[in-house]
């Protein structure tokens, strides 16, 4: 009797340590901004971090301080917004050039620190030609045009290979996306250890772009989500389903998120996706809209997809 | 005696209006954002009318939305936020070409209504090339690159020359300012019957960029302030005196504000300058160095101007 109690004792606590292992998350985002437009404090940047780490990258960079500020008042950051600017964000991963995606990115660069700044080709010549360029701009980079500051290393990535996140003990695979062909956007496919996190700039679906580039990406993750290793998704909804598709302007609805749910389930069966984190980003104000996809997508979701909608300033772990 | 008291009551009503009279303002100000830098929710733009209108033209653009639901929040205007932006705001004069003059504008232009957008033409040159220039953002105007939308009317101006400013009764003179030479900024000077509005742009001393600029705008203001007819002056004070000289970046400290107002008041007398409405605007944060700006200029201010510091969101009237 007593050995029985030892051994049930023994088994109920390896139950919960496997349960905890279950629920041990692999990243921490802190959303500085959720929207896809008009309002200037809260545009699309979303800080990830290795779980416990405070070495933040932030994927885009529409609003920084105005996120930070907001971080701060909710206490999910402990110090203030110019110490977490400078001491815990490590670098940007830019997503395209719009700048609803990198204006907080530039407007914060005189009180930033060293660090570094990630993008494809496309993107870092639109940034160094138009932005960091010595006329509308100061070049914070180090390469370009003009006098280089070099407060920030300019890193020019390559479609699909992995590098380091400098500073951070995480990598990042950029994959090309389609933004109103020919106009390029990225995905960034985060890794820390053998978990991934996968974020996804502005794009419409591959029946309106063209071209093929989600059903690329979906073949490149299908493996990471077979495996479990894909701990979540972000991806855009910008417009409520009224929107006609030829004034998507490069932009997702529920009905064409659910779409490509569904070719991505087709990779790897829809068992795989249910209750899958998927994070709803940039909707586009009004916020009757916002309202509107919302309720879209809670009204549709044949996969049963976990849908998340960030808030500005609250953390979420993955 | 009775004949006496209608006497006395006449007397009274004149002086009541005289009075009255005197109080009349000439403008109102909605500032928009009023900081010099980093907070994206909160950058120079100051919406100015003539009294009594909700015709407004924005002295430059850095934020808006955010700035125009402060001011609903705190009910200086009674519309929801994008009813004023598409309805009040008719315009926007920007001074150069610096994305937190002009940020703004380039993310709510998806949502904006059609309207005219003012600048000199080393600022205009600047947006059309770099920003509205179908590459990192749509070309909204009716100018410059790319496909043309056409929502916003393009008006290059003509250095110190009056021009209409569109859907208000107001009229704008832009004079030429210098950031960091060469580089150019402008001070648009507001008409509205026959009274004016000074706003200037960021701009350094003229004892450090050269070329005396601030000279000759102060000359061509003071015969309008001898004659009471300017109403207030809105001018930057980037940084507290610490900064040094050359590290200024084409902006004013309160030392060199007060110098420069000293240059002005041996143009107009130093007796027109007593009381008179000065906006200090564009102050660079971190917060300890916007209360070490505001207790120097408080501290030294032999002409006793007198020292408005806008909030935003809060209706000033001139």
């Amino acid at each position: 009797m007593f050995l029985q109690r030892i051994y049930v004792g023994i088994i109920f606590c390896m139950i919960q340590a496997t349960s905890m292992v279950g629920q041990t998350s692999s990243f921490e985002v802190v959303p500085l901004g959720v929207k896809g437009g008009n309002d200037e404090s809260n545009l699309s940047s979303y800080l990830v971090a290795a779980t416990g780490s405070k070495q933040y990258i932030a994927l885009d960079a529409g609003t920084i301080q105005a996120g930070l500020d907001k971080a701060v008042q909710q206490k999910t950051f402990a110090v203030p917004a110019i110490q977490a600017l400078r001491k815990y964000i490590k670098g940007y991963c830019i997503s395209h050039a719009h700048l609803d995606h990198v204006s907080g990115l530039i407007i914060n660069s005189p009180a930033d620190s060293n660090k570094t700044v990630y993008a494809l080709p496309s993107c870092m010549n639109l940034m160094q030609q138009h932005y960091f360029n010595d006329k509308t701009w100061a070049n914070f980079g180090d390469q370009g045009v003009g006098n280089f500051l070099k407060k920030y290393h300019f890193e020019t990535l390559v479609p699909n290979q992995e590098i380091a996140l400098q500073g951070t003990s995480m990598f990042v695979t950029p994959f090309v996306l389609s933004h109103v062909h020919p106009y390029e956007s990225t995905a960034f496919l985060v890794r820390n250890g053998d978990a991934y996190l996968l974020y996804l700039g502005d794009t419409g679906p591959d029946a309106v772009e063209q071209g093929g580039r989600l059903l690329a990406l979906w073949r490149a993750i299908a493996p990471l989500i077979q495996a479990q290793k894909l701990k979540g998704i972000f991806i855009e909804v910008s417009f409520p389903n009224e929107q006609p598709d030829k004034f998507l302007f490069g932009h997702l609805t529920p009905h064409w998120l659910m779409q490509e749910m569904q070719v991505l389930a087709s990779l790897v069966g829809e068992k795989s996706l249910k209750g899958f984190p998927v994070v709803i980003t940039h909707q586009k104000p009004p916020l009757a809209n916002e309202q509107k996809i919302v309720a879209q997508l809670k009204a549709h979701n044949p996969l049963g997809l976990r849908l998340i909608f960030p808030q500005q300033g609250k953390r979420l772990v993955f």
